[in-house]
């Protein structure tokens, strides 16, 4: 099967959108929420445990895979999907988000970017073509061109320049592109100036991808800023392929975005937080380690049917965190997920029922003071 | 249903026995094999995991759960089983080792044994009357008398005056124990002296209990001073109950001890070994993260069943291991426990089939350069 979208309704009071991925690994709904699986791996889960939490999709990340172990290895294995043991869709970003971290480590230059490996010292150079080559290796079901992530706060200029070179770049990734079987999606840049997003959408459109990325948001920016850009961007898109907000977000962020018209996510808040003892539940945040859970015998979340709530008490999870046990952040991790997982199936729901303004609204007055 | 050990079969050419435990959580056969959840979880894994594994007991420390998180907390909630939703049979060791283990941090005196504690340095005083209402309050199936497990080496007096306390501690535990639906196991010490090690089984099993700990093995003596030792403690054992080798060991050392007539194994080594990457495996050991498994597409162990194996190459498990991701420890800790239950299941039938010495010399084989 190749890669389609399907756009399957459009939600009655917001620009909110239901539709379907179809790719060589299986069919996912949108909106969608993918665990991040940096280093071929969900920290501390199996694909059977995300099965079971319900996730659909996965996010690996090639800058960490290039590095270790070698995206050779992993290919003559027989790509992401067997090495880590993953049968459903997954998806590659390219790397622009870390040559973004790595900041005073990398460098851009028109060919492509040069950074030291923090393992053993080495520099390394990658250009658009050796990302393509490097995800295709992979063999993801959704690759990302090559990208400059711009910097908050940055010039008008240098957005400008910066964007011309993300454009630039999207071109040469669809021209180095040689698999049937894989989606490329383009991404937008354009900073914090309307003007430039639309400019990156247009010229990211023109080229022409499976689906569009919206990068270079949720870097320093209120979040006032970072709506209008999302405002500013998605109209430019078109309405008949899927959406992917990078790297985002909070809870609220996500129907935030949805309402806007975005289709899919993912974020390392609820795998990080789950590891920081930070848990996401219908009543709130609870900070696990706080000691008003010592003798607690309920569950994390009443309201919830994972498979740590539906198993252990407030007590045990606050034991297993102090004690720093392994098993702490697998529990946790399962937890957050499955909030996110259920929050996004309950998103779909609501756009199916056109009231996802009062879902929304339920949800910011669960979350108060949390 | 209280608890009861029917002895089933003995080898026809070894000491080795065959048996069954029956405890208030379900029967156990024996020899069996008893992964370590210290301090309330076998690190990384949960029960499902666990009862995968084909474990069917788990063992748990007094002197962690008393520290951390308190024993009225866990009693609070339902006892150590359901605190940790472990439903099967669970025996607390009673902290003798920790003593030990402590060294100059710990004190002991004829009422019993002060220590500091690691997390805010507060003094702490535990007699044997303590530590059955600790082990009573946690509500394993069985349950450990105080001792002293003397050092290596230790002098003839030393080690008789202490063998003489460990006998005045199991007496009080006896003494003060309570619950009905607990077993209470003995413990024998005796150090290094054949004659001291009959003296302290002779007035162990004097005093008489539901099943014999032999312990202050394995503290730095010669294997062959550990046998016979071993050889010097169980012919003064009765011969219908069971008799548990605490803290041990090597898959080798398993089948020389039960071929002496042992019945119960604990140890860390193979949840340890797991988390720093030393595999067992029918072929001998595997050091993961060795560079010659960086391109290996090979199962960990060819000729092994468990989840591990049959889902992942060890050029995935190095990796894991190498990125020190956590799902590292898990993989690992459910290949070496697998190895053990495995390897206990094979004696098992051998013990059977009476072929006990015929195995132990295909194991030593399979093992050799190991």
């Amino acid at each position: 099967m190749k890669f389609c979208f399907e756009l399957v309704k459009k939600e009655a009071n917001t620009q909110a959108r239901l539709g379907r991925l179809k790719t060589p690994h299986g069919e996912v709904k949108t909106p969608v929420f993918m665990p991040v699986g940096t280093q071929a791996t969900v920290k501390s889960l199996t694909p059977e445990d995300l099965k079971d939490i319900g996730a659909e999709m996965v996010l690996a990340n090639t800058y960490h895979l290039y590095l270790r172990p070698g995206v050779d290895i992993i290919k003559d294995l027989g790509g992401l999907h067997c090495f880590m043991n993953w049968e459903m869709p997954l998806l590659t970003d390219s790397g622009g988000f870390q040559i973004y971290s790595l900041g005073e480590l990398s460098k851009i230059g028109e060919e492509g970017f040069t950074f030291k490996s923090p393992f053993d010292g080495s520099e390394h150079f990658l250009s658009p073509e050796d990302v393509m080559d490097i995800q295709e290796k992979l063999g993801a079901d959704i690759i990302m061109t090559l990208d400059e992530c711009t910097s908050y706060p940055a010039s008008y200029d240098y957005t400008l320049n910066s964007l011309e070179l993300t454009t630039r770049w999207a071109g040469r990734c669809k021209q180095a592109k040689s698999r049937e079987d894989q989606a490329l999606f383009g991404i937008i840049q354009g900073g914090m100036f309307p003007e430039l997003r639309r400019r990156s959408a247009e010229q990211i459109v023109g080229i022409g991808f499976d689906g569009y990325g919206i990068g270079g948001l949720s870097v320093g920016e209120t979040k006032s800023m970072m709506w209008e850009m999302l405002e500013s961007t998605l109209p430019f898109l078109p309405e008949d392929q899927p959406r992917y907000l990078m790297g985002l977000g909070k809870p609220e962020d996500l129907v935030e975005a949805v309402s806007r018209g975005v289709d899919m996510f993912d974020c390392v808040l609820p795998t990080r937080n789950a590891r920081n003892g930070s848990l996401f539940t219908s009543e709130g945040k609870v900070v696990i380690k706080n000691s008003e859970y010592t003798r607690d015998g309920a569950p994390l979340d009443p309201n919830c049917e994972c498979y740590t709530c539906r198993n252990y008490t407030r007590a045990y999870l606050r034991h297993l965190f102090m004690a720093q046990e392994i098993l702490s952040a697998r529990l946790n991790t399962i937890h957050n997920l499955y909030y996110y997982i259920e929050l996004i199936g309950q998103i779909r729901e609501a756009i199916g029922e056109d009231r996802l303004p009062q879902f929304q609204e339920e949800l910011m007055e669960a979350n108060v003071g949390a």
